[in-house]
């Protein structure tokens, strides 16, 4: 779209980028509340840096509202529950909102129990994972995030894409240091680095892919119409991959492995992914400034090991985030192309093209 | 030493190991009840063929023993408890007897709280990390069991050892398939996996270790001197050694990082690992049959996956050990020369030869 163009390199403030997501979604038949939800775990993800899982996914969030794979006008239920666990049939509403209610009621539990589970089932893609984790992380907690999403990625042994490429969160509170934050896939690579590799005519490290026989190749050209990313550190990476589909799919009562849908797809049919969180209260086991200050002492312990050469700097998971969230939060967020190609596309189809050029600030 | 190569080749019954194991122990001082706990997860790990974990290591265990890195005739302690977590003070007892109370305790509390956390703090090595996994899965339930270990492997940026290669172990209940298991470190490889190729003077592949100037290297010659293991995955692995090391250390109360002693080496330091142990009961969300048919539906559906050209089976983690337990009952377990030196170590100083020999079965 050649009007995003325009405005690469300008930044937005992520406060007006939400309102205007809201907006979006308002239109498109969302209550306030779930709209706000929604925007909120996207604009943060852009915050992050995280692009290709915030405002971006704006477009086939709300296609899905649109092919009747998300229900714009429900709420998410629990369904069953218990001193430390909670289960939810996200009734195919926005999966945001499930997420959020599913990580609140984890922290709600544990403060008690010391630990707690929550399960969704009937959920789509639910954006970044890291989000639901950092949501324990001001309440002196520990929060984990896990999803299983459709398959596209094969298993030692395996020719064909088998599992998803299941992601996994978590985030730890520290004191004067930053939180402990990762969120990652358990594929070796995002597919978007494949891609990437394959539009600049590159050759790949041999472990990102498999061929159409399961060999691993350096050969882009197939991908994806052929072969298979693989998992992160071979079985051991299948192995996690699994314990993610087990705990957010087969225990949740959501469908696993083939029996998800392709949110991104045209295909009606809704994606019933699975999610599981996990908030464990760090003051059941020391007063919380104890254990941040333990927290702080083993980040630092790492950020002074001695460096490798040529490198001036250890990262700690989170670190790149904060900076880029620090950054966003006192200049706006720069977007790339792709995310203002569909907020531009969003703007277009709801008549809002006036409000995003007007927040989109150029240097 | 030469009488154990007589042996290579012979076969054990496990009840037969476990009860030379247990004599061992009992001489060294330990009450009956902590050295049958400790055999029956050293033996539990030979008939899985983790040989690396198994009876090889009752050598260094009494070693700390003797030096007074642990204590023979103490019990491990509940220092406080909730609905859905139990902290452990192991007093440096046999590690084995501590996490057995700790996975125990978080098994009893799953059933009412959903999940539960227990925590081990003053202890040292706790075997494989699988076996109290597996505890939880007569029960239901699904196990995970982490610990912290000492400092050596790097982080990406760093050029020396600066955390442990610290392992992760998970099993699940399924009903007609076998329980789904892994139990694995968070490094690239094993460290005996350098070493062997150190010995056979081979190269290795680049993601394996970095030299002193932290550089990926194919080169051995330096390792152990100088040099570290790398974590699977890159940056990924590093984030997942971290989350356990704050599990296991930081949230428990144990050392963490260079804090932890090497419990390999003379000193007489108690090596204070700490140990984190989750139960999390199936029956709180759906019937427990119903959990083992999902399960054996995905596994099933794993199995019958598209093959790699050349393979003709994909297995689940955990089906090889499972093949080599069962023959290990069957038909006794065939102990590698590494594990019959070590015993036969043992049985010299504790004298106890004679019944040695008599339950090594050569064909």
């Amino acid at each position: 779209m050649e009007q995003a163009q325009q405005y690469v390199g300008s930044r937005v403030n992520p406060d007006d980028l939400k309102l205007f997501c809201m907006r979006a979604m308002e239109q498109a038949g969302l209550s306030r509340r779930h709209a706000e939800q929604t925007a909120e775990v996207l604009v943060t993800t852009d915050t992050w840096g995280t692009f290709t899982h915030g405002t971006r996914q704006l477009v086939p969030l709300l296609n899905n509202v649109k092919k009747g794979a998300l229900n714009a006008g429900v709420e998410p239920e629990i369904v069953s529950e218990g001193p430390g666990w909670t289960l939810i049939d996200g009734h195919y509403a926005m999966p945001m909102v499930s997420s959020q209610l599913a990580m609140r009621s984890a922290i709600d539990k544990a403060r008690s129990s010391g630990i707690a589970y929550s399960g969704v089932r009937h959920s789509s893609h639910y954006g970044a994972a890291g989000y639901y984790a950092l949501m324990a992380v001001e309440h002196n907690m520990i929060g984990l995030s896990f999803s299983n999403v459709d398959v596209c990625m094969t298993v030692p042994g395996a020719r064909a894409p088998v599992m998803g490429t299941n992601p996994l969160a978590y985030a730890v509170p520290a004191g004067e240091e930053r939180p402990v934050f990762m969120d990652i896939a358990t594929s070796v690579v995002a597919i978007s680095k494949v891609i990437a590799a394959k539009t600049a005519g590159k050759p790949i490290p041999d472990n990102w892919l498999v061929d159409e026989e399961g060999r691993p190749t350096t050969d882009t050209s197939a991908y994806p119409a052929r072969g298979a990313i693989q998992p992160m550190a071979g079985h051991k990476g299948y192995g996690i991959a699994l314990l993610i589909e087990i705990l957010s799919g087969v225990l949740t009562g959501a469908s696993f492995l083939s029996g998800i849908g392709r949110w991104l797809e045209e295909e009606p049919k809704p994606a019933d992914e699975g999610h599981a969180f996990i908030a464990m209260s760090v003051e059941s086991f020391m007063e919380a400034d104890q254990f941040k200050a333990r927290m702080d002492s083993m980040i630092r312990e790492i950020k002074n090991a001695p460096k490798a050469k040529g490198v001036d700097r250890i990262y700690l998971p989170g670190e790149m985030e904060w900076e880029r969230s620090e950054e966003a939060h006192r200049s706006g967020i720069e977007l790339p192309d792709f995310v203002l190609t569909n907020l531009f596309k969003v703007a277009e189809e709801n008549d809002l093209l006036e409000n995003l050029i007007s927040i989109l600030k150029k240097e």
